[in-house]
């Protein structure tokens, strides 16, 4: 039986702490692991992929002196794309990640409908799509492959992804100390998969 | 000999207007035709690019209502990469656009050392990296392939890439209706080049 995050996870966090037991990875958020999983990957030039900047409308923007703009106005925009992209092993990589503080699903809310769409066209083009989701509070990573999504969203009616599908149909992403979140490793399998 | 947007353009714009003669397609600038050049990529299905957000460190976000932030004090930031990146024919694509209005030389102050050394690191990895310079003035139009910006600098000490280097060693992309940038058409021929 596999126990993602929950026995090894404990003896872990014995060892190093016992505040915040369970949320996950030291109290970073994802997007910090990502981030800093990503510089890793690009310092032993293994991929290159960073996180796009926060889409934001600016409305009104000053200028104190010659050089210096402050944006004194702006709002938080809808993204028309996933967060993260770049080259891994010549291909084209795209992904959007998510965390929850939910034991028992994903509510399916947390990824806009255009962000979908969006990753199933890149990988009708030929680029590797997929999201990422942390269950904080169980400590438990997955990588779901857009196709394992599709394929959820074909079949089902509900506005959320039961825990249990992720543990059976997708990929944990387990703890790792360099870097944190080591979901290249899960995508070296799926172009294993594909190629043999 | 090949007269980039000189007798060809002039003809063109007597036909249209009189205003703004050499100052480039109808006033728009580079960057918005290569996003709605990229919408119509997107639209015909042959390619997925976008232009990423402008980064920005935001310091203050005020919320005036629960479902409302605005954003009351931020600043530009330098970008960690280029402007745009996407997949076509399952390739990676990433590139930066300038617009100089000089009619002799484009100043590399234009462009960060780190997004060249960005741009080296996408070829190495096996993605189509380029820059894309317009001369507005003379309404000119390049896709330089980080190679060919590579030898430049190898062999040249200078502070600017003089548009005759452009003019020999680049590829002018001729103006279209739709798209109006159709850079791809030069990633088309590059492909082929390297394939044949």
């Amino acid at each position: 039986m596999n126990y993602p995050g929950g026995i090894k996870h404990k003896i872990k966090n014995d060892k190093t702490t016992t505040i915040n037991t369970n949320y996950g990875n030291r109290g970073m958020t994802l997007e910090n692991e990502l981030n800093s999983s990503n510089d890793y990957y690009r310092l032993i030039d293994k991929a290159i992929i960073y996180k796009k900047p926060t889409p934001i409308k600016i409305t009104n923007v000053d200028y104190p002196s010659r050089d210096k703009a402050v944006i004194k106005e702006a709002y938080f925009t809808v993204p028309s794309t996933t967060d993260y992209n770049g080259i891994y092993k010549g291909k084209y990589i795209d992904f959007e990640a998510k965390e929850t503080k939910s034991t028992t699903n994903f509510t399916l809310r947390n990824i806009h409908p255009h962000q979908i769409e969006h990753l199933k066209s890149i990988e009708k083009h030929g680029g590797i799509a997929f999201i990422i989701v942390r269950f904080t509070i169980l400590n438990e990573t997955y990588l779901m492959p857009i196709n394992k999504l599709e394929t959820f969203l074909d079949n089902n009616n509900r506005k959320s992804i039961p825990i249990d599908y992720f543990r059976e149909k997708c990929y944990l992403i387990k703890d790792n100390l360099k870097p944190t979140v080591d979901y290249l490793k899960i995508i070296d399998k799926l172009m294993e998969d594909k190629n043999g």
